[in-house]
């Protein structure tokens, strides 16, 4: 999984069902210490109520659908936890 | 979820038989604002009724199935949403 | 799904069961109006007939199997169409 | 899959349910002789009770979930095994 | 799929118990004619009875599992094929 950042929302009123209710971020990665960015920003559905600013980590491919427990949602990337520390 | 802009198609009378029908489009990868064109175009299927010109954003992988509501068309990127805006 | 044009074969007479009789293909990737190469060629499954120098359209990820229609063929990349046409 | 060293621990209290209890890492991917580092560390779950320092080798992709015998479980990246040798 | 060359084993006695008695091997991705090294090693389990020094082609991803025909299998990598000659 991933390190990121939420840093900001987007706005789609046009999408696929499965999406309707979903809260779609703008995440920046971040390396593993959580500190700084590395590589560009993308879009992933929010599974925890992440806020922005919020450092989280990230499911990307098929495991994105068990992130919010849909496996018919179309999405890839889907937070599922809020980091409170990272140890290394 | 990538964001990216479609813009073009592309024609194929001779497809897989899951894929007749389908809007097969060239979308242009964007930056997370939405703005600057990053990386290659590459080919995707269309789920929203979006045109060329217009912002969307895009499932990969195996979520793209999700995207077109069958799980047995041959794809790997679909777009499921049309963008109004992105705030970050 | 990327745009490739096909440009060669490979023989395999000790392969796994599921793909005796398959069509094994070498595909240069193209850009996205294909005409110039881009990034590296590699293997694929033909789905659709396609023959050596035509450009196609390849689907990669789990969605290649949906492409052979036989979810239990272990491939991870599918010809599925045929290019007529690409209008940018 | 990939040949990596665990360098460290992740903590999340809020997290997707399916993920609690599990154990989650921080990975260094090494070469393939599992001498020196090689690309970026990343978040891994652990299946095989691996600890920091251990070399280890990780499955990415939907195979994750089988390395947790848990189909339901989001995430992307499991530790599956510990190293003992690598001949080349 | 990839075509690459074996180039060593990876012993682990501590491992996911669906990987009993795989062979687990290293492989180096080659170019598509399979004679030069492009990329770096990695880790694939073999399906096909593979030696040290042979050409093979390898499917990653979801397909790697239908390569061992077991869909619980952990593995993101299997030897589907050895290679008899490439036609380009």
């Amino acid at each position: 999984m991933l390190i990121a950042k939420v840093i900001g929302t987007l706005v789609a009123t046009r999408k696929h069902e499965r999406l309707l209710g979903s809260k779609i971020q703008i995440i920046q990665p971040l390396d593993h210490r959580g500190i700084e960015p590395k590589g560009d920003p993308f879009v992933a559905v929010d599974a925890v109520g992440a806020g922005v600013g919020e450092r989280v980590f990230v499911v990307q491919g098929s495991g994105a659908r068990q992130g919010l427990d849909d496996n018919e949602c179309p999405v890839d990337a889907t937070i599922v936890g809020i980091i409170d520390d990272i140890n290394c």
